[in-house]
């Protein structure tokens, strides 16, 4: 029921998610734009305020006013800035500007040569209301200052005059009467996350691959060997997947056998043995002290470490004999592997999320703990395996728990389920999520997808971390198109979304599958493996050059910001993104076709990107390089699979001989 | 926070009225149909349920089962009926069937060769479980009886027979576990208006001008002679302007004049005199038990009387002496008439819903006790004049806590304003409202608006009543357009919406409007009037005619049934309304140009009006009669402005000679 006392109706607030029910998502140094609907009964004067706060820190709540920016609509808008990486709230007040509203009814009646004595009565009253409240001292002198004034006038006009100073204006403001203040419920919430939330190229590898022995484990100090090729790269992120000790009952052979070899290495993503758990790292990679050197070297070269957060656990974890009550059990006490069936997983044995309680709530706290673990020993990244196989409300908890106190942690699910479930995953807390690019491959698909992703609402809540491939997923497209494919699903990657990542063996174009599968042969999941890192054909200096283009052109930071553009060739996609001050315009133009060479018309979106009708401009195109002067937005473009995208910086012509010194002395 | 044991995620519930702050509006005898996604982690098996019982009347909830729609987007439908008028409440629960998930995982075991000891052990166990809870004792007899068959069942196939008997079945989805009950909040609602709310002719008329004296006010008795002519015409709702006391200080003369003679009646929007206030009758109009055997005329001719609740107060309305405290008062404490300055209505003092308590409340109680007053002496409709000048909050406690006693109140609210307004007075509880129809005449308009209104949310709580003029609205298409306009317009009013109005005069075509406005000149606002109702040129027999195609055609009964259709013609609008079954099937044509003939192809929507592509049909014109035999969608048509409307029933004509017995014989 609406409150008696709060008669402003303040509804369709956006952005928002849900109503509210969720944060909605930005980065540290956004300008959080509102807008609403504010209205109550009448036509006194309005005034409408954004009311906001550091959650977690709250001191005050500071207040920005809101503009009526269409009054047909009732509609105000307002904004504020995200000065830290921290959890805000907000809400939007409303309240009558009685004082303002009785000056201009009285000047509106002076102007038309009526009786206002009564009115100024009123007026003075108001004041005098003030003067006997709680009003600072200062106040109350300088409004018994204006009343004398006042009470002096010689006219109504001086009267008003005086009733319209600002320093009274001001005051009022501060300190006049908001009997009807209405605030919004419940509050809304922002998370302002750090930068790289947003912004970054993230490079998977597994560390036991990254040496030149075909029969045994690398270790991280040979990782540290790699960095400096990673880093060259242009990569922000090294995510590994699980490093921890794995588990020997049931353990996987090559290529996912039943029947592995003593000497093979079993599959990382079974978790735990005699060596130890999620807080142990396997000892064939090193020690804790091995991992710390590993992470601060990646810092030091300004990259971060993301870990694997996996929570199955192998039948020779710890959890099992020290809490064998978190599993589920058979009827003879002994404890279930996984299964879907007819299939089985031996090797895992899931936590009973469904376990009655304490047991539910220690498995919560257990989990927070291994995150806490691996944050006190420098990682801020994590890349959730599965997450949608765990209760939702874990996740809600676990995020915001942890994220209270370590703001600048980012969570990555790897959300390969139904839409509804990735969406809610990212309402509930994930910073990214994985998403179904690998499997939009085409103009129209890419281009509903993408706008769906980063122009609908979900983009309030959801970043789209784009993966060109993963250790579980070698896209049709790859495996066919070759190199160009390559070339080709990296570029969109890499400017379709801001953030985006690849698994190693991409550079070098790994492309040998399971037949009629998107699998690898040989998956380093179930073996070791030694790889050439500069074996022929390999895009590392492509990657390079585009990461490069990447880091330069601050179009490419913004994830909200893609656009796509008119293009004749329904196998050429045109889109580009551009800052919000439009002083850096990047247009992409990639052949989604591997197989042939494309061309046709594209048309540049001049209003879209600031340019005038007429006025001249330059396409630089960064990845070969070469310029091209334009005056129209009719551009024929041509690609051949060996070079299957252009990124074009747009720069206008503008310089004119009046812009020099010699012309104006 | 989500809770750790509901772990569904049940959102995206439709129909709903901003998540669920309001409620949403149907009427008896409907079928409510509500759609949501539900899911949570992992693949068992789910069991959604619909929730629903009478607010105010709630012995216990009913449970109506949702079945899956589509599994990618797990998303879930199902219904109940609305057979009271009342409000409803619900929600949606969603549980795991852990006894369903258990059964089909054991059968395709046994499927696949596996051996499943440990697995019926389970089963038996979950039955052992109920037997051992608080379960009727009839189920306990039967549970005993199914466990000794499966004991002696000769192999595992035939005790997963007994596990699957029906009877088991039924009783698993009684009594079985349901630890993850996840229950939505917050519940939704739905208002169950009548009928009448969504389906009515309304006929607005001043009763002091329904006699022959043009020196006097007719009387209640003079109206009731007006009655079976107002019945003739079709009409439902008989709703009058105040019929209260009206005040004399301030009266304004004909015209609108501010020196009025002493004969001159008022206005009676100025409420209350000595002789009483809103809870009493102009004596000019006779006796409460006048209006009393008015109100029973109506009710036993099938109709029912609106009044006008305005809340406008005269300077002699009792309330000034009794209650000075509910007015605006000058520092002289006198009380303040209404302005927005310079503008000063001097015969109005206005309520102040802003005092502070007790009055604030005493005012709205009082407000509640006036339309109660009315209840009790047979009203159940009552049209708000400018709702939107007073509080929200005040009518949604008002509406809300009448209609708990007297479900079948219905309020219209002349909600005159903007947009945000309109839909909000909607949305907290008017049944009705008033809408921008008046000034909508074109074919472009005419279809963007009627979408809005009958196709976007707001439908789902906003029924608007196409009034085609009032008192104070003489749209300028009536006024040049004259006589087809009117039927023109008349056509679209009654055929738009379920629900719509005139206001008397319209159906002799009167149209004298002071110049340059869309005002009555001699507005009976403020003087008396005689009317000759036969007078030449009037369309009674028009308006009987459409009233009657509406009446027995169904698909006029619906309001979220209006479809636009293609027409070649820019002046002819083509649209229809079809029943859910497609049984009645109404298509509409429209030439909204009252100056001149237009002719064009219109296009029958075939699929939309369950005609197959082939098909012979017959499109009968119930206005001026005629019959047109089709087999195709294309369909010329030419309006003249005399005859500016065709209503077409559709019928296939499907009668084969193997239709007939002769044939079958």
């Amino acid at each position: 029921m609406l409150e008696a006392n709060q008669p402003f109706i303040i509804d369709s607030v956006e952005p928002s998610v849900d109503g509210g029910r969720y944060p909605i998502k930005r980065e540290v140094g956004d300008t959080l734009k509102v807008r609403a609907t504010v209205f109550r009964d009448g036509h006194n004067k309005t005034r409408v305020f954004l009311k906001f706060r550091e959650k977690h820190n709250a001191i005050h709540w500071i207040y920005a006013p809101m503009q009526s920016v269409n009054e047909g609509l009732s509609l105000w808008a307002g904004q504020f800035k995200l000065e830290r990486n921290t959890l805000y709230e907000y809400t939007i007040e409303a309240y009558t500007d009685i004082f303002q509203t009785w000056l201009e009814g009285t000047k509106k009646k002076v102007a038309a040569g009526e009786e206002v004595r009564s009115d100024l009565v009123e007026g003075r009253m108001m004041l005098e209301r003030i003067l006997a409240g709680n009003t600072p001292k200062g106040e109350k002198a300088y409004l018994e200052f204006v009343l004398s004034r006042i009470d002096q006038a010689a006219s109504d006009q001086e009267r008003l005059a005086l009733y319209s100073d600002q320093e009274l204006t001001k005051l009022m403001e501060r300190s006049g009467p908001r009997d009807d203040l209405t605030t919004r419920e419940p509050y809304l919430e922002v998370v302002a996350d750090r930068v790289r939330a947003r912004f970054a190229a993230w490079y998977e590898f597994f560390p036991r691959s990254q040496g030149s022995d075909p029969n045994r484990s690398a270790t991280f100090r040979e990782c540290i060997l790699r960095l400096p090729e990673i880093k060259k790269m242009g990569f922000d992120v090294v995510y590994l997947p699980p490093i921890h000790p794995i588990g020997v009952t049931g353990r996987k052979g090559k290529n996912n056998s039943l029947q592995p070899l003593p000497e093979e290495p079993g599959c990382p993503y079974a978790i735990g043995n005699a060596a130890g758990g999620h807080m142990a790292v396997d000892p064939a990679l090193g020690t804790m002290e091995d991992f710390i050197e590993f992470e601060k070297t990646c810092r030091d070269m300004g990259m971060e470490v993301a870990l694997d957060f996996a929570i199955n656990c192998s039948p020779d974890h710890p959890y099992v004999k020290e809490h064998p009550e978190w599993f589920f059990k058979r009827p003879d006490g002994s404890i279930k592997y996984a299964e879907n069936p007819p299939k089985k997983y031996e090797d895992i044995y899931p936590l009973n999320f469904d376990a009655p309680e304490p047991h539910r709530r220690a498995i919560w706290e257990e989990m927070r703990r291994v995150l806490l673990f691996w944050i006190e020993r420098g990682v801020r990244i994590f890349r959730v395996d599965n997450p949608h196989t765990k209760p939702v409300p874990f996740w809600h908890w676990l995020i915001n728990s942890l994220q209270k106190d370590h703001p600048d942690v980012i969570f990555l699910a790897e959300a390969f389920t139904k839409p509804p479930m990735m969406r809610t995953l990212a309402k509930v807390g994930f910073t990214q999520s994985y998403t179904y690019f690998t499997w939009r491959n085409f103009k129209d698909e890419i281009t509903a997808y993408m706008t769906e992703l980063t122009q609908s609402e979900h983009s309030e809540y959801m970043r789209g971390n784009l993966f060109a491939n993963t250790p579980d997923i070698l896209p049709r497209i790859l495996q066919e198109g070759g190199r160009p494919a390559f070339m080709m699903r990296y570029v969109l990657a890499a400017t379709l979304s801001s953030v985006y990542g690849i698994y190693s063996g991409y550079e070098l174009c790994e492309r040998e599958a399971i037949p009629g599968k998107e699998e690898y042969l040989n998956s380093e999941k179930y073996q070791f493996k030694v790889w050439d890192w500069n074996r022929p054909g390999n895009i590392k200096a492509y990657i390079e050059t585009v990461n490069n283009i990447r880091r330069v052109n601050a179009a490419l930071h913004g994830y909200r910001n893609l656009r796509f553009f008119r293009s004749d060739n329904p196998n050429i996609l045109f889109y580009g993104k551009v800052t919000p001050d439009k002083r850096n315009v990047i247009l992409v133009v990639v052949n989604v076709d591997p197989f042939n060479a494309h061309e046709g018309a594209i048309y540049i979106p001049l209003e879209e990107i600031g340019i005038r009708q007429g006025d001249h401009f330059e396409l630089q195109e960064l990845i070969a390089g070469g310029k091209y002067l334009l005056q129209d937005r009719h551009f024929h473009v041509k690609l051949e699979p060996s070079q299957p995208a252009w990124i074009f910086r747009v720069d206008k012509w503008e310089q004119k001989e009046q812009d020099f010194d010699q012309f104006n002395m």
